[in-house]
């Protein structure tokens, strides 16, 4: 039995053009429905086959969907979602793939009252944007977080999770504002920083931008791929947890600031120190394989 | 014509490891010689026939080299330097493998009066360590940078340009206060966030480290990585480039605070307009062959 029959799909970009891609393949017999605000993008989806129908309007989109996955920015949810109400069949259920959650929750929960609404967030991307860059394994062993509101229909809530067990994730339910917390760490502050760090450096007067790049071999490249994920949807999801994003932000500068202290103190013992003990979490990232094994992320060296 | 055909690799840990491997396989004449102050290391050299000698003691490795190459932490240098210093031929050319140069080049001066130093780094390595996670195609298209001291003979710079030309390396030339700079930015620096982001992450109470692991697919693995490095390597890195790193973080510190003031404003055109030119650079990295064209560093999804 498939948790689903009539999936439609608002926001056709990366994720939401993997999720069209991973439901062909895993659940052949769903009939897929696409929807996003930029003609160009419907063209393309249109052009690539990846849904049975793409529609002009969101809301000729949900009319006959028992699920409906919204895949824009997080500041874009709200309006995505007001604009497809009138038309939402009483029994579908809502779901997202937001990267904050408990802003997304309380957003849907205002423009769709009364609908069934199961957010979920699959940890999963890549630093590559809009309908192209999709691909079906995207979700493959990854995690899918699943963040129902405080009495939600537990019947609905298995077949959201069914949904993505089998587009190939692992799942796992939590609180809203507990997941904002661990993915302001996990995900939110590494893209900041990255973002920062690679501002930094083309801002630099006596090194030029081409030498950055030159050497960034060095460290640095590892930096400007996060840093080259899509603008609008990380504006959205600091704006959107921006408490949990502060203060993971000010206990990392407290940490900087004690090693740079130990730096400008020559304290080297500290420096090992601290350097040994962060060994110890790539071996666990790699022994629950969520990361390659191979070192250097498996680039080729030839 | 060969460069050098009598080379001597004094420690062998990755870069020294992956150097006796190159070399076998571009310039299989050349007679190696390896030590390393660890005997296990050098039993492993020994085990895997890395060199044609290993030797007891740096004194006996030196003693007909042509070419003696430090490959140990540039904390170390000075003392391996004068280990050697009364075995070395005098028409022999020593250079070093070190990221952080001007500190480099004043120690190896002490150490060696009279030598003839041409310091160099190959800005190539992976998270691993040891004389096991060599490889011989580390240094293959990635930059090797000469940091020849002043007055020196243009005939032994060609040379150790040449070495590494050999080994499949591009050469560049540089002060080593520039050096130390570039580098400073393009890579201690990342190191140095690399390290504090996941000391952070490590240390919070109310997210789980298994948490953390978990959901590390969100961004924070790529950091994990390179804070899986050498602490003992980078310790040294950042004793001996003192200035130059305490500069640059500065400047990322003020620029991390006026992203997180964006953030607590809510002002979303900021931090638009930020994430939006960062993407420039890592464009120029992949058009210049520095990183993997593919999405996700090339990681499989399968």
């Amino acid at each position: 039995m498939l948790p689903f029959s009539r999936v439609t799909i608002i926001g056709l970009g990366l994720i939401g053009s993997s999720i069209a891609r991973a439901v062909r393949l895993a659940m052949p017999t769903v009939r897929l429905t696409g929807y996003d605000a930029d003609p160009q993008v419907r063209e393309t989806v249109d052009r690539l086959q990846l849904c049975d129908d793409v529609a002009d309007s969101s809301g000729a989109a949900v009319i006959d969907a028992d699920l409906v996955i919204l895949c824009v920015p997080v500041g874009a949810m709200g309006a995505a979602a007001a604009e497809f109400a009138q038309d939402l069949p009483a029994d579908a259920i809502v779901s997202d793939v937001g990267s904050s959650k408990a802003e997304v929750a309380r957003v849907l929960g205002e423009a769709l009252p009364g609908a069934i609404v199961i957010p979920a967030h699959p940890v999963a991307g890549t630093e590559r944007s809009g309908p192209d860059a999709g691909f079906a394994s995207l979700f493959h062993k990854r995690w899918c977080i699943i963040t129902p509101p405080e009495g939600a229909n537990p019947a609905a809530v298995e077949r959201v999770a069914e949904f993505w067990r089998r587009l190939g994730a692992d799942i796992e339910m939590m609180a809203p504002e507990h997941h904002d917390r661990v993915l302001a760490v996990t995900s939110h502050l590494p893209h900041l920083i990255a973002y920062t760090i690679v501002g930094t450096a083309s801002d630099l007067e006596e090194v030029t931008q081409s030498e950055v790049i030159k050497y960034s071999a060095g460290g640095f490249r590892d930096f400007t791929r996060i840093a080259a994920s899509d603008p609008t949807m990380w504006r959205d999801v600091f704006l959107t947890n921006k408490d949990a994003v502060l203060d993971m932000l000010q206990r990392f500068s407290e940490d900087l600031t004690a090693l740079q202290r130990a730096i400008r103190l020559g304290k080297g013992d500290d420096l090992f120190e601290h350097f040994t003990r962060t060994r110890d979490i790539r071996r666990g990232i790699i022994e629950q394989g969520q990361d390659d094994p191979a070192p250097d992320f498996g680039r080729t060296h030839d």
